[in-house]
């Protein structure tokens, strides 16, 4: 072992910085397209959630006219928090850029884990609390009473499910930043 | 600056590292801690609702006698996302005693990130999610003819709302330890 010594410290000197400054390279540059990716889910989430409506032809005693989003005050909620998040990763873009260019950067990549994760958690929580009304509307609760009415507002709970997609595609890729921030951030 | 050069190389040589692994050390000491208030936060949230049940001693026709949490399936996911929180965060107390002791790991720092992160993910899930509910059994809703069953089953609700608050605590709590792993990570 000690006669291989000279050669494996030269090997490690020369050789091992160039492939260790590659890959954070790489990680930064895979950091920027899931942000971007993240951007178009919230903001499709949002813009799909914002702009539900449904207006029925007929009425009934029990059924309303119209269907908004606005009705639902955790729909409100979960086109706030999507537009937050968009807003957020929009502005994280040129910092992920920067990453690109300045590997070796510590400080703004822990800002970005906190931010990331307080930002996954708001998304989260727009995201499964707005899950579980959008099953209430599929299926209703008969324990209390709560009736589904996804029979009469067909376009509009079609709506309202598929743009929750967006949201959980922007929870797996900000789960995913957070990894790659803390494993770029352990590579130094 | 070159006469000065020796004693600050003696300086940094000498002295950094003692602080540097003090302050790590009661980083650990903290982490311990906070797990252990995540630990009673989410057992408390997941008994409490997981005992919440409120019988009427009176019927009409629109009440139901008894009200369990198992009659909305939101809150059963409350329940079990706060029971596999638990349980990890119990699992997590001896990595995090060892990073007390050995406060230079990195590798199990991540994978703590990693996991605490998502636990935090499946938390916010389960506690955004009964939050809607509970907003829901308070106030109802007039656009869908969701009513608020509050006024008849005050105790239930009493408790399924204060069950939220231990989870609530425990995202809190994670969202510390996430930044506390990182700025760990950083700190080597």
């Amino acid at each position: 072992m000690k006669a291989g010594r000279g050669p494996v410290v030269k090997f490690t000197e020369a050789s091992k910085p160039i492939p260790k400054i590659k890959a954070s390279r790489v990680l930064a540059v895979l950091d920027f397209t899931l942000r971007v990716v993240a951007v178009l889910g919230t903001l499709a989430s949002a813009v799909a959630m914002g702009t539900s409506r449904e207006t029925l032809p007929f009425a009934t005693r029990f059924i309303r006219f119209r269907a908004r989003y606005k009705d639902l005050p955790t729909l409100t909620f979960f086109v706030m928090t999507n537009s937050i998040v968009c807003a957020y990763l929009v502005l994280s873009l040129p910092v992920s850029v920067v990453h690109m260019i300045w590997t070796a950067a510590v400080n703004s990549r822990i800002i970005l884990i906190i931010s990331d994760t307080v930002m996954m958690g708001l998304v989260t929580a727009g995201a499964s609390a707005a899950t579980a009304i959008v099953y209430l509307a599929h299926y209703g609760n008969p324990s209390t009473n709560w009736f589904a009415f996804c029979q009469q507002f067909n376009s509009f709970c079609g709506r309202i499910s598929g743009s929750l997609i967006g949201s959980f595609i922007a929870i797996t890729v900000l789960l995913l930043l957070i990894i790659m921030s803390s494993v770029a951030i352990s590579r130094r």
